[in-house]
């Protein structure tokens, strides 16, 4: 035959014939058990553990969150430095807007009636002075209080120091009261509203319940056992959660996080998708190994007198400022679980089978299908 | 032989000798046909839906972005309650920063020159009474306005009521205005600048893309159909697309979401990768199961009188708060599709032939290669 | 037989007959060792490459983060236009709370002594008008400056537009310093406390490292060389390491990204869970391509003047907005290695061996194990 017929052939052949391993069976009640138990467990394996525990099956989305936070209750002060005075949501929520992160006032040092003008430096290592020659005009320390005039002026009686420029008088904030200015703080309640999407599945939901109604929303409290689903909150009772004391932490401030978590399971047989409160402190409480422990910032209020001049109240804040940190991932049944299932079909099927008996060599040839007629069509020679 | 040589020999055997399954070829044009047309069905499985449609191989990125945002446009208020004002963006923008999150005013109380002093609570079933012994001194309903002196006061020539310390005099927050005030803010245009960035990828976007020009910028407003990459929208028509009606939302406020959708596919065949935008109104506008339906919250301007005393006006702001919320992931090709051909093509190499043909059994020996002498050499006994 | 025990008799058969593919064995020395080559190669590739470098084993989760910033520093301007003044942290941070996102002022437009009346509009081909009928009663341009009376007024001796009601006097913003007021802003420094949690894995880190004393944080710098673990940095540092000029970028302003990566992987051997810093500007700084360059937003100061009128110093604060963006995420071992090992494990194990000798055929049959009575008993007809 020739030389392109015999290719031709030899690729009909290769393409077409089916090549299949050559078994064995073995009639053996025994093995076969084993092999039974140990296929069972495997099955048992990828279903209850990969599929149910891990859910390896699922597809995953990341939440998308809104929070809106409304605090209220009043307080009242009077210390020998300051006037009696009367505090309300406008004096001591920083920023007022309500969102998702608010701060609480509850201890500061005000220095009222600043005007720009020149003073002596508080006194310290860096800022006492003998005569004007160590003085530098210009100069300004970060740590400091002002840029330097380059005079040397009288602090007290007993120190002088380098005159600066700056707002005075200048803030003394070793002043700091001991016990918190704002005490009453702790019994300010907070409303938080949350609403979260996963958009993926386009999937919506929010902290205050359907069934819930309004009349229950308006005077209800959070508390783990008897309200876990009242969206208000007692400040005293988030810190204690949190492993706190509200009247520490209420001296020198500190971070505390309000985590809402919507990790939820979209299988219909899951259950209802609920938020889970926690709540932890999330600044370093201590002093060793940390710079400026608690949580402070300053601002001031602005006015102007009647002859125009502009003067400031300076407030160094010292509060508890709260973060409502909404997190969560949600898994949905992907197509994960068909693609096992068929790979492993593939993997069983591929059997073909020698009967082990006396006449094993006989029935070898007895048992493989037909076409032998087309095979003998292809292969002449 | 010895016995440690005998070990030595079984190791041999064991480390070295090659082990191939005994395979049989049907030369049976049909049984081959079924089974390379099963194989193609395999192959465009994992090629088709695996890889295209699932993009199994992709490894994926979460979004980092920021986002810039400039209001602008003016308002005219004139009621009878209040004066004559003229609005710009530092009077209803707040906060002023032009974050991702901004509130625009719409509707307002506003309770103009308190003082810290003492007046009469709002009649209510809790304030209401007759005698001093009804009130009690330092009580402080946080749903009040105040902490209580203990006195008993005409609140009107009709009512008396708990006297409390407070700013007065009280606001009285029943008297919002049933149409917003500040009407003209469905007018209003915001610019919104966002930039985002795939650490994982190095990849880098902004929202106002390479090729439209300055000039267009200044003057374009986004619309789906003729604009829908003009970085510049006007606030009616985000509100109108979110499904709510801009002057009803504007009465009691509430939340809007600018949502920037940056899910991208960055395999090279993919295209260019453009923010999708849409609008969601992401608070419960329901009165039934909600508490303080709407958005508001409450703001103070300080000002000193001529003697030095301080004054405010307490203002109860009502309007609507844009959250821009930008989110997306991005896949790129990894080599696990590389994994998987090469997975495949040791599947398909492990077959040794045995041709079925007439002389079967003298065939399986001619067919398999040399090495018999080594084979002898090791297996002596 | 009758027919249900032979129906009985299949079913055993088919259930427990143990099916196993025979195996040639040859023992050539070439043969095998490329055999075990390949198999090391393999081993290597999923040790090596699929689990050390992909990781693929890892169970990920992303990080939640909580961050408070706190600047020091002051500044002195004294122009032509406006007064000496002194610049502390109160007068120059917006908003004043240390939150991630802080605004450095760096220059300013200020239009002080505002008040609501009437004006003439700045000179623009939209605006310049030569009788009252070239302006419209009521009409607004939002890039104009207030609503039109409809009247037409001399805005000076060469240029007549029409009147608005408005802030007066109008701000010209045109008259914006070509270098920054407030240059001195180069040397502020800003300390970064960063908390973050891994909520699946209970994982938390801050950013002050647990070794580092209170004192040296007090006086230490950033410095990639020099300290690494400082979290206080020089604001023209970050901003040089950005890429850019700080006094350039101090003009018209902009937005820099400080950017901390937490991606850490959690293996037993993989050592200490570190912060990674790096700098980005995240805004567009070229005009072209661009609308509103830079970074700026307006805000106001209120007063009230000796007789109750209300006054405003409108303020167009251009400057550097940092946005301190956390992220990473953080893998754990989890089982898949030892579904991998164990997948494998079966894959090696399904070998029934049949040793090439010139007695192949006879012994086949005396290798495999006994039950052949067993099967006797089953196999009866």
């Amino acid at each position: 035959m020739s030389k392109s017929a015999g290719c031709c052939k030899r690729f009909l052949h290769y393409a077409f014939d089916y090549e299949t391993p050559k078994t064995l069976v073995i009639p053996s009640l025994g093995v076969g058990f084993v092999f039974r138990f140990t296929q069972f467990l495997v099955v048992m394996y990828v279903v209850g553990y990969v599929c149910v525990v891990q859910k390896a099956y699922q597809d995953t989305d990341t939440v998308i969150s809104t929070v809106t936070t409304k605090v209220k209750g009043f307080a009242f002060t009077n210390t020998s430095d300051t006037e009696p005075r009367f505090w309300d949501v406008a004096d001591y929520i920083i920023p007022p807007q309500g969102d998702h992160s608010f701060f609480v006032l509850t201890n500061m040092v005000v220095t009222p009636k600043q005007v720009q003008s020149r003073c002596p430096e508080l006194p310290s290592p860096s800022t006492i002075c003998v005569d004007d020659c160590n003085c530098v005009e210009g100069h300004s320390d970060p740590r400091g209080n002002g840029i330097q005039t380059g005079l040397c002026e009288n602090y007290s009686t007993t120190a002088r120091t380098c005159e600066v420029l700056s707002w005075c008088p200048l803030e003394i904030d070793t002043k700091l009261p001991e016990h918190a200015l704002l005490a009453a703080a702790e019994n300010f309640t907070v409303l938080i509203k949350n609403s979260i999407t996963y958009p993926k599945f386009n999937f919506h939901r929010r902290n205050i319940l359907p069934h819930v109604n309004s009349s229950y929303l308006k005077r209800c409290e959070f508390s783990r056992l008897t309200d876990p689903h009242c969206p208000i909150f007692r400040l005293k009772d988030i810190v204690s959660e949190a492993g706190e004391d509200f009247q520490d932490m209420a001296v020198k401030g500190g971070i505390l996080g309000i985590l809402i978590d919507w990790s939820c399971d979209l299988d219909w047989w899951a259950g209802e998708c609920l938020p889970k409160y926690s709540f932890r402190r999330l600044d370093n409480k201590h002093p060793v190994n940390n710079v400026a422990p608690g949580y402070n910032f300053r601002f001031a209020k602005y006015y102007k007198t009647a002859d125009g001049e502009e003067t400031r109240t300076l407030i160094k804040a010292y509060g508890i400022r709260f973060d409502v940190i909404v997190f969560g991932t949600v898994p949905v049944v992907a197509d994960w679980f068909l693609v096992t299932c068929s790979r492993k079909r593939d993997l069983y099927s591929r059997h073909k089978t020698t009967h082990l008996t006396e006449d094993a060599d006989s029935a070898s040839v007895r048992d493989f299908s037909p076409s032998l007629s087309l095979m003998n069509l292809i292969s002449t020679d």
